[in-house]
């Protein structure tokens, strides 16, 4: 179960945000695998993510709940593939906890997000890429702010993690 | 990696068979994990597997190409979840290789497959749960035939295992 994929990012499909960030893999991992911490950067401000739960293993459950600044609360529950300490976690849309498939109308974009964490000196390359069926969903991810959402998110964990 | 979840079937959504088989589980392991294996089991005569591909590791493609007795093949690209060699195989037909959300219509029911090995004796309990989204496509699977087939199949592959 060691052994691990190599992604190739289809340029059609899929959405990649990459930057060298200044704090080390140990504590990204840490921003990204704990509920307590996730609550505190996962969504750009002035949104919140009001609760999250991680079983960290594959086939665990990835479930959050984000609100919008007006109240509206969005809960998902998605499911672990993959977590390797301080390296890489995998998580996906798709699949709810136990792997069970999603029972979600077709116009909701389902996503697989891939987190690889490298070290570069004292701090991280951080690689985020989300996986999509189709170019459609795709499309609508990217037009629905992912690059500057996923950013801003960054941003907050970046700050988070130099408090820790 | 290592650790892995454990399966709590839900009757509504789930589908099952369980049976002891007289092929130790690295047999069964074999038949379930070899191309050339599943080519000669995986589908009830007289339907066909005719061609089979297995990256075996999470992330991994797991496709099959089935043909019926009139000749019309229905190609599926599922992607492994988990492979614990002798003892548990996931993988689901609602992630392709890479963890790509498949791209299909609502209608088509997708399932996530866990196969578990227990040594009993010279043999194994085996399990198949069939993991579904919703009460419908449970339903449309087990009226397509899902305890008459898989059974059918595992027969074909206890035959197959008493030859190796």
């Amino acid at each position: 179960m060691t052994r691990t994929i190599t992604h190739t990012p289809d340029p059609k499909l899929d959405l990649v945000l990459e930057r060298v960030v200044d704090v080390p893999p140990k504590l990204v991992w840490a921003a990204w695998t704990r509920p307590e911490y996730v609550k505190k950067w996962f969504t750009p401000a002035p949104w919140q993510t009001v609760d999250c739960e991680i079983d960290l293993r594959p086939g665990g459950i990835f479930r959050t709940v984000m609100r919008s600044p007006e109240g509206q609360e969005f809960p998902n529950s998605g499911c672990i593939l993959e977590a390797i300490e301080n390296e890489k976690l995998v998580w996906t849309a798709a699949l709810g906890p136990g792997y069970r498939p999603q029972n979600v109308s077709a116009d909701v974009p389902l996503f697989t997000a891939v987190i690889l964490l490298e070290p570069r000196g004292a701090g991280t390359k951080y690689t985020a890429l989300v996986i999509h069926g189709n170019e459609d969903a795709a499309k609508k991810h990217a037009v629905m702010g992912f690059h500057d959402g996923w950013g801003k998110a960054l941003d907050q964990l970046v700050a988070l993690a130099k408090t820790m």
